[in-house]
């Protein structure tokens, strides 16, 4: 069956944006930080760069994009955009939402809006085949939790301390979920560490 | 110049203690998963079992152990007994705290408590020596970081999710602190990241 996978950047102190997000702002004041690792400090993304990658940093990256499916949440996919209706390769992405998609996403043929958790895992992982599921969004990543559809965790650690900022863990109840370390590799900034979500 | 290191064990989700942390409660609720890489399941230490540590867990534990100074504050002290008056070998212990010690504390002859966080860091950076110093506390540290006094962050990031509890970086401005990774090693349980604070 397809792993599914939360895939993120983080500062050491918790954060996956700074303050302020708004869907004109989606990563908050100085969030571009965060993704520097990868898009270098201008925060454009420029295939050719990929080249001048580390080895580890090309290495998540590359295994990120040979994801079979997405899945994310409105707060995550909106301010990008929605990807232009293709986060990669034209694979499905489903957004968990309560709300109906907006007009402008409503059309994007590969992208679906829907309120089940459980369903959207489930078309997700069949549509992904052998490949992985790629997971983003700190709303999306404790509602998989909780119905124990989330397999592994991937934090690319971004050497920094935001101080304010949106939370990746911050609506959890408070139950220990155990983990398990996989793998942890620096890459030229990011520290990028994986684990896997222990099922009792 | 003594170096002063910031020495915590953390939950994957920033958790330095569980929830409803009190006196008698220092750990809060499951705090004591924390600590298990350096204490094993009973949460007691023996000093025997130093060698059964993986060398990567003693190699990070001796290093605590060879500081030449404390600092630490009264959340960090009290509820773990100011340590019988010697967290190791003698060296002198700095409580950062607007109020004088508590009775039980005021006769402990080489801890002195202290409202001047830098005349604390100057004391302890003194006594150390060529040695380190070591500072605990998730109180202790934003007050270290905002005057500067903060040269290293060691975290022993356990493999768990606490959902609540204490955060270490729950008090900070919106100011983004760089920083560098010098070390990530993995122990038998536990990840040791340590990390310069890069002072602009």
């Amino acid at each position: 069956m397809a792993t599914t996978t939360l895939d993120m950047s983080i500062s050491l102190d918790g954060f996956v944006a700074g303050p302020h997000v708004s869907n004109d702002n989606g990563l908050g004041d100085g969030g571009t930080r965060l993704h520097e690792w990868l898009l270098g400090p201008d925060g454009s993304f420029d295939d050719r760069r990929l080249g001048d990658l580390e080895p580890a940093d090309r290495e998540v990256y590359a295994e990120m994009m040979s994801t079979g499916a997405v899945i994310a949440g409105r707060g995550t996919f909106e301010p990008a955009q929605g990807w232009g209706g293709d986060h990669h390769d034209g694979v499905p992405i489903f957004i968990i939402s309560r709300h109906p998609a907006p007009p402008e996403y409503a059309d994007m043929t590969r992208v679906t809006y829907t309120p089940d958790v459980r369903a959207a895992v489930g078309q997700a992982r069949a549509a992904a085949g052998e490949r992985g599921v790629l997971v983003h969004g700190a709303g999306v990543a404790p509602r998989l939790l909780a119905v124990g559809e989330l397999d592994e965790i991937q934090l690319h650690v971004v050497p920094v301390l935001l101080g304010q900022g949106r939370r990746l863990f911050d609506d959890l109840p408070a139950a220990q979920v155990e983990l398990e370390l996989v793998r942890a590799q620096p890459g030229r900034e990011a520290l990028h560490v994986r684990y896997r979500v222990r099922k009792g």
